[in-house]
């Protein structure tokens, strides 16, 4: 595509009503799978954070790393184990996790952030007391998982004052049981939106969104009101890791936030096509 | 021109580091002539104003109106005079160019900044006494044109702070003699930028810039050092009123504005091409 | 009267307690007719103006300018018609009405302001989106006659944040019907006071107030409640022009404003001579 | 002497020019004597400071009390002795001293402030370590009179930064020595006022200022030159207790304090005199 | 007592939870009695004041001072008369009453604390408007002994504000009776800290506290609920000049303020042990 | 030990002339070695930190991790290869040790100051840019080991500002050649101070100071000037890692940092004796 700097400052202007809609609130984005293992799907997803924040936008960025940490588990010798879906965490696992998403992946996207000019911080539940988590009970024992029990954005939002992006690996302060719980990345970024009073929440994930038949991308369900969710769990469209998904998205509607959407993170720049166009792409989740 | 929002965000992240470049900086934008005329020129550069200050450029909107003037002369009956190239300026004259100017060139700029979401006030060099001038003295008697003997910025940096594009009408805060003066608005321009300590200095013109060939635009000179100007000067390149639209931008070179350009009112967006890309359109002055 | 300077302190003194009974507070002084039109009024107004915030109270200061804008007409040869006591204002009498008001009356009175060393800001209600208005509906087609549905005082206090006295002609900004609209001066000021929390507003005029008998100033009555008004509408006492000022008066008194005064801008320093004496001239309205 | 309230509106306006020269400048003034006895000028002296404040200027009163320390020594018994005309102080003396200053003359004043709507705080040289003292050698043993080596004017500023008018007691923190010190307040007043760059300096004193010939008032010297301080020493014209107020003047104008006068404290309103008309009156001192 | 630094530092350690419970948060200290008459124990207090202001901790003083007060009056030749427990106050007394407090009491404790390092001011009611009263009328006249009807912070605030300890001395401003009157140091220091939102209030005493048989300090009752005074008074256990103390702490309670102690002056540092360990010294009253 | 409060209280007030020193002074203490893996000694240190933040003392903690490094790459099946005393980093270990600071060691510090109730912030010389580096050129390839070539340490201060502990891991912004660098922790600890303008840089260590007999703590010597550096290699005082600690001490001093202290951080509460009391422990170096 070849577009003259005339082409181009049109594409800019077009974006001025979207801009101003957005200017001064807040955008929280969940990043995970292979949006974040892809170099230029990262490369792309950085860019566009870091231009939010240019247009006046505060962004938050909290991202997993399952599939780091599971390579760090096998090069120590351990084996994953997961129980209904849920990382079996042992003490030698938390130790891991901890290390891996708050000193690796955490850390290797404040650097890309850095070095295109954007200014960041790495920060994880533990700093400033941000997330607390006792050990989550069940069904099963899933060692030291964590169910959050008190969110504090102070160090967030003192952060973004200061005008650094934050980046927060989702490790909480644990308790006497544990000093440190493994928590669930979508759950702790919809805490966080919440209790930011964020404007929009980000879910980057590895699909379309939410589709009719999970096969055929043709059958992307743009919106969902929150009445219809039950019937189309009833009817099997949400399913399986897509249930507790679409469960933080309903919560965060309810919690306040007008734009909570489950985005494709394959599709280099859908958070600008999101925030900035006409085209809502993913599906929107609302009252 | 058909462009996937895709390709839209590409563009949008493509301007990331010249808006790094500028972010927090002050441009001046002198502006006059056709592109003031032409409606649809105007919206593309009241558009590009608001998006440099949705990426934290403080702009500062500096306008003639030359035609207007002459317009409202006729329709009061007087004839407008020139001498030296200079408005004769008497004082039925003075009274219709600080009404025309302040009162409806300027706020109509205003009313368009705001119609499309901008922040803007309408500012005079009398308002907080911004532009003092004295009579003019030389060869003629010009009446009330006038001289600048200090610029004052004060109510143009109080209502950047607030958030606002000041939109400024060129007549000055007189004297004893006057209490009133029409000043020539590329130098006041020019006068406001460095007291600023501006970054840069754009002034629009009816031309591509400065041309070894007037009626040649492939012959557009990109950039002049300022020891080159005499050169043009004995060589004809510059002559007629493009010598002082030159001094004002050899003065704003030296009184530190690192980017001083002439540049092609005409061309839909010239702002934002200069501002946000690699492609330097006009004639850029420097050391 | 010749008064020593020891006579002169005391009169300062004198006016201590009126002074810290005002200090901090907001008034807006609507001023027009006469008092505009005569030199040496004017001077008074403008030195009583900058005395007031001298000793701490923030000046609105809201002008019409019905006399230079129906002589502006006349000089482009347009004849002035009135309907219902409002200027029937076609396209060509609302760009008239626009320039006058806002690049002539209104910068000539900053200019009056700056050069006895205060400091001034000339708006409209253009500016920084201050009054909204769309066409003005009832009995009659009134051109671009307009209704106040929106005012914003933002771009007022910040320019008084910043020191500044905010001159405010009344045009206001319109919509797709128009782009601007001429707006009642009286009600502007009112509007404008309330949304302040002004704690006075002054409307200069060219009557002593409200008289009993208009031709006799002995008859003037001192304090109306707002309960008396119909009375004495009923009564033919309030009547013609007096009637609409009134309404404003009784909006602005309903509004909270604890001082709103017709004045008689024809005495010398009557602001001063009600905000700073004990000597309630004009006609006070109360609850 | 009767006057219209527009006859003082007129008189208000006429202290314009000298409140814009002085509002935001600092004044200090040293007040004893006569003025301080005599309650009506008291009154006036008091009402003229809280004036100023009202206009934007910061006023600081600095206070002696000779004759209510001689008083009270009387009361417990004992006998005011004076050497080279310095109160000798023993321990019993400076307890007494502190009292009277700090404690009665000072409240007083304050009090006398606070009833007529000002906002004063009372300070002696002891409040935040405001004016550090040791003895004071010489040729004879004057007990705990203190010499100032120090002055820390924080805790005026403080309170002036937060509205108070500052009154302010010259009794210094002393050292191992002793823990106060009775100190010259002229001296304290002049490096008061030089520390915090005031504006004016005004000694309010029982005579007229400097007068060729002491029993002759039209005789007084409205201005002194430094230059011409010693011949009028050497004549005798500045003699006896005026050496030493003289010489404060001195190091106030070398200080850097343009408006250092000599003011007759029995003249009702001579501070506003001074300050707020053309009429100098008392003696100038000036380079 | 030897202490290695290494067990020194091991009690800052053991005192950090204490300082991170009250970092932040007002206490108002009533000082009186043997406490403030023995110079040991008067350096003691001093050092605790100025170090729980270094632990971030703000701290009001306020003080009485009796004794001062008789020994003052009978240096003067006048006897202290006493009425139901209050002293009598005539016109000459409470002249001295104001004098002592406010000149030597008061300074003298300012000059202590800026003596070992820290920042204080020295106050009375009259400054700043703090403490306002009218006559106490009751079964007797007491003279000019004042009932509080109006406390204001503001000066006490803006003094904490910047890093001063304020030093408060009751004497009240008074009204058209009288110009100031001497009003109970507990009940000052008790509507202060409910004005200020205090955390703590302490009494400083010449006891242990409340005790069951005041002869036996065994006896001590370290807590008192609200409930439970009316029966302890019914019991003779508060009686005498304890009864109006013990008002102060149960309006304090009502008043909000979570600590309110009656503890004993004679022992060194009481304050820090009471706020910075878990031995809860005095007698600690509550809801 | 036993204490009684009264005694914990008179040890609390001693150390107020050493906390009057420092306070609003800033602190750069780098942690490393045994100090670090001895849980009772890692208790010391974090609580002392904690209790000077609460004496208005500005801490940055800078800590190595040589032992855990080495630890985790055993795990993954790496040797630690050491070149001159530098670990060798090829880019499977510059992973392991980022990972291993930023994640494991420096949050498992910040979990250790929020759970006594302090507040801290996790960073490395990534976050906002604070540490760049290039790749340390010498006489043999350490792989990513880097040389600092640009501190800025705003991150830092933007943290301070808000309250929080920075605990800072010592990996740095890379460059083309590698994304992140391994520094070594004493230099970026001084290099930081310097930058900062901090007073005191702590160093602690695995013994007691610089001694002249390393095997006999009683030849400490407490004070090394820095002419006598020199003298002390010749002969063989400082020696082996010794010297590369000791050149940062020399940085430090030369760098303006007041009080540069090697520490034996085997010895608890080594940094509050250190800091307030008036035993130096350790080898303080200076001009």
């Amino acid at each position: 595509m070849f577009l003259s700097n005339m082409d181009k400052a049109t594409v800019l202007t077009q974006a001025l009503p979207y801009i101003q809609k957005y200017t001064g609130k807040t955008v929280v984005v969940k990043y995970g799978g292979n949006a974040m293992i892809n170099e230029g799907l990262k490369e792309a997803v950085i860019s566009d954070l870091v231009l939010l924040t240019l247009v006046g936008i505060n962004v938050v960025l909290v991202h997993g790393g399952g599939p780091e940490i599971s390579d760090m588990l096998k090069r120590v010798g351990k084996e994953s184990k997961f129980i209904n879906g849920l990382r079996y965490t042992d003490d030698e696992t938390i130790e891991i996790v901890q290390m891996v998403l708050a000193g690796k992946t955490n850390k290797d996207l404040v650097n890309k952030i850095e070095r295109i000019g954007g200014k960041a911080v790495g920060l994880c539940g533990i700093d400033g007391g941000m997330i607390k988590a006792h050990k989550l009970e069940g069904d099963a024992d899933y060692g030291n998982v964590g169910e959050i029990y008190e969110v504090d954005t102070s160090i967030i939002k003192d952060n973004i004052d200061k005008g650094y992006i934050p980046v927060v690996s989702t490790v909480a302060l644990g308790d006497d049981d544990s000093p440190v719980y493994n928590i669930n990345a979508d759950t702790a970024a919809c805490k966080i939106a919440i209790a930011l009073g964020a404007s929009n929440l980000l879910l980057l994930t590895d699909t379309r969104g939410l589709m009719r038949d999970v096969k055929d991308e043709d059958t992307l369900i743009p919106e969902v009101r929150l009445d219809e969710v039950q019937t189309l769990i009833d009817e099997g469209v949400i399913s399986g890791g897509m249930i507790p998904k679409v469960q933080c998205c309903v919560d965060a509607v309810k919690g306040g936030i007008a734009h909570t959407v489950i985005l494709d993170g394959r599709i280099a720049h859908s958070i600008l096509i999101e925030m900035l166009s006409d085209e809502g792409i993913g599906t929107l989740f609302k009252n």
